[in-house]
């Protein structure tokens, strides 16, 4: 992937930047505080692998119960590329609706079904609740032997590794020095995409070449974008846009909405993310882009080469004749075009390319952003890997529900 | 539906917004300036009605073509409320996709289509694309008869309307004088609803019942929330946040967004429209709700009655004893409260009741939503019907592809 800035609103040039990254260079030394974020344990892949080859030659639908940063890595990958084995997978766990939990049953019907519930601690109620009805569910179905069809990704001597010993359930370790919404290269996303099929070493090796290009302070990615955000911050931009023009990166997205309103929305500060799904949003936020409060910038996540399909001819005027011998993608780009020049006039655009989407360049982008994301939050003076606010919620819902017994 | 204030951080009581709402009440009388909101054409009425039995009566499928305010009020209420009838709607038109195209025709196939392509004026390109391709594709599949599976829903005198006329497609009335996004209660939304099954004679009575509500200067819902998010923003809040504890009102959130985000983001002004589905986004963006910048506020919308669900007792000890003889609904209720008590220390909250989500409180919730947005833009002093912003990207997107020809 690359980065370059597009800029003609006059705030941002390559001057400035560049200046922006020498005067943040300090920052860049982590030593290896971050060693973790990418975590090289052959066993741990084998794990993943062997299990899910099992589960993959048995299995019609896994049930992956999971919030938070225990789902969306995995979830943006496979629903941008498709799953590549029969095995379809069912993200759950996300809510306490009923409504789902009774759809989620009645699709299962007749179908072979394994569940992986993925939680850190197992304190937090949503995958609790989720657990506890299709782990019944899987006895009514399968008997005495519904326990070889549970995965349980938990950490070494919480509750669920107790559990998952007392039942004789499949057991996979969520490091516990890897904070949630950085497990990408753990068990978490690992384990549930080897089943669907992915090649999960090629993602790690998008990650392994992304983290030595992060490691030198020259051109430096991470260094541009996390000096820019901090400095747009500081002038008064509240809102850092995430816009595509693939909708099959909305839950990839959603993974980066949750990774930087965690681990900067703290202490009174912070960008708010927000996201642009094109072109269909520009017919909604696009007005406000535009021509809203000054308060947005943008980065644009470009594919290079993605899906084509030729435009059709057509015997009957339409009053499109200027797309006869274009394709689907020439549009895309000409719209991408249309509006990367438009929007840099008004606020610093970033953009970053890549080639295509593949497990190699999900494991480029994750680990892009997530080292982004950290080296981010030590320039503002946060710490990126806590999260006080969402605690208190669990906290408090919990006590209320243990008063009312 | 009720509104009511929540707010402890003693920014906004009760009697705080009183003041605001007398002071504003100037700009309730819209006169008949707003009847085109809610056009009463029986006639047109039944045109959906008789059209949508014939589709229903034949079709496995509708696609329905159409993007931003031609699509967003119908899609809200078919993905929360599950269709009624035995036809599928597909929603597409909504970008350039290849890929999209391809799987919607993998999903065709074997299928009696129809397609109902919505364009105001059918100069934008995505239902322009989309319609011609699968204009093809009926051609293919049904020969000379091709023409009775299209329904073209566009403006008296538009290119669609010749276009419909020249080849016998149906034809449906987009009235010239609604603005797309304010264009739920016209065949835009009406006929796909009508195929799907849905009683759209209830959801014109819920707007009608609300409609009276919102003439009455006195406990005036939509004159407390316009004038409080005025009052809001100029105090420095840039967020406007819709959440909800029901993930089914997703697509609801979205017409929400387009409306107020495209109705005020002009003259480098308005509140930013955010959405936050609980309690999965609690997980992610709740940590920056509740200690980020204090910049947002937000908008419960609180169904009090949906469908439930007792949660499982359980011989297997795991954790969760204090779940026991509990529904779905009860955690969820638990959730909303600690939520919305813990938020509305940090800002004022508005809390939206309705008992269920039917066609009648969908009727109720749009014309509630489109009145309020229209009160606040005139408060705001801008014009809520035109979107300039938007054009402007279209337009230089056709003419790169015209001089590229």
């Amino acid at each position: 992937m690359t980065l370059t800035l597009h800029d003609n609103s006059g705030l941002l040039g390559e001057e400035k930047l560049d200046d922006l990254c020498r005067k943040n260079l300090e920052y860049l030394d982590f030593g290896n505080a971050l060693d973790w974020l990418l975590p090289e344990d052959s066993e741990m892949i084998e794990d993943c692998e062997w299990l899910g080859t099992i589960v993959r030659q048995n299995a019609d639908v896994l049930v992956v119960i999971g919030v938070g940063g225990s789902n969306r890595a995995a979830r943006a990958v496979y629903e941008c590329l498709g799953r590549k084995s029969r095995v379809q997978i069912e993200w759950v766990g996300l809510n306490y609706s009923a409504k789902e939990m009774n759809a989620l049953l009645e699709r299962l019907k007749y179908k072979e079904v394994y569940v992986n519930v993925i939680a850190k601690n197992f304190k937090t109620l949503e995958p609790g609740l989720w657990f506890r009805t299709l782990r019944n569910w899987l006895r009514e179905e399968y008997g005495e032997e519904y326990y070889s069809h549970i995965i349980c990704t938990g950490t070494p001597g919480s509750d669920l590794q107790k559990l998952s010993e007392d039942n004789d359930y499949y057991f996979l370790e969520f490091p516990a020095d890897v904070c949630g919404r950085y497990s990408t290269f753990t068990p978490v996303a690992l384990f549930p995409l080897a089943v669907a099929g992915f090649n999960i070493r090629e993602m790690i090796d998008g990650a392994k070449v992304m983290r030595m290009v992060l490691q030198k302070p020259g051109n430096n990615p991470a260094l541009m974008l996390a000096s820019a955000r901090n400095y747009l911050y500081e002038n008064g931009y509240k809102l850092e846009m995430l816009s595509f023009f693939d909708p099959s990166l909305e839950h990839f997205s959603k993974w980066w909405v949750q990774m930087f309103a965690e681990s900067e929305g703290k202490c009174g500060l912070g960008l708010f993310p927000v996201v642009g799904s094109f072109t269909e949003d520009l017919h909604s936020i696009g007005q406000y882009i535009q021509q809203g409060e000054p308060i947005l910038y943008e980065i644009f996540l470009n594919v290079l080469n993605p899906e084509d399909r030729q435009i059709d001819l057509t015997d009957i005027p339409d009053g499109f004749e200027y797309l006869d011998g274009k394709s689907f993608n020439d549009v895309n780009k000409a719209a991408f075009k249309a509006t990367l020049a438009t929007h840099s006039e008004r606020f610093p655009c970033f953009r970053i390319d890549v080639v295509s989407l593949d497990e190699y360049v999900f494991g480029e982008l994750f680990y892009f952003f997530m080292f982004t994301c950290c080296l981010s939050a030590k320039i503002l003076g946060v710490n990126p890997f806590d999260q006080p606010g969402v605690e208190g919620y669990k906290e408090k819902t919990i006590a209320s529900l243990k008063a009312n017994i």
